[in-house]
């Protein structure tokens, strides 16, 4: 494989919460995504998911408190907790997860995006 | 669990080439790690490692070449491929493998952390 630059990666794609697939290790699969606004409401019921941000803010909402990631931070949601991901400004995050891992569990809203749609970049 | 910031956590440990555990997620541990010189040649028979670089310049050296990864910088070395990892100034890395993965595969060398060794900050 060739080395993947992240940031050169972000400039590929302008949608948000809409991850594009970068490499895969282990059967996971390194995503990156931006988001802007509030995603929905879901969880995961066999997949822990990794975040790291690398610019904004992402706040990650769950049903007993939150927690804000600026970049340089990381935070495993583990698997069946309910979460919703928030941004008030363009974000910049990577998650590293399962292939198995439905975009927003088995909840389904307009931005989801279905397995068959999930791009690699 | 409280959220990481990875930068705090590299000013927790001076030692190089020890790779310390920060969080686990999916039955993979994430670890980080400074290294200066070079390591040794070594393979991981079952298991993929991801590496991302934060600081420095961390070169994998390959039996038929090699990749030199800037901060920002992504790179897995798959499951069975040789490598030794070399750093000509001091370079901080994060790594995502299996809690399975032994630092330096079926090679000891007085740098190999043992897994009983493996330290969490």
């Amino acid at each position: 494989m060739n080395k993947i630059n992240i940031e050169q990666k972000f400039s590929l794609f302008t949608e948000k919460w809409t991850p594009k697939v970068i490499a895969q290790s282990n059967g996971q699969l390194v995503k990156i995504a931006k988001g802007q606004g509030e995603l929905i409401w879901h969880s995961h019921d066999n997949e822990d998911e990794l975040f790291i941000v690398f610019k904004g803010k992402l706040t990650l909402k769950f049903r007993d408190g939150s927690v804000s990631l600026n970049p340089g931070e990381l935070y495993v949601v583990p698997k069946g907790v309910e979460h919703c991901p928030v941004a008030d400004e363009e974000t910049h995050f990577l998650m590293v997860e399962p292939a198995s891992t439905a975009h927003t569990g088995s909840i389904k809203s307009k931005e989801t995006v279905e397995f068959s749609d999930q791009e690699w970049i």
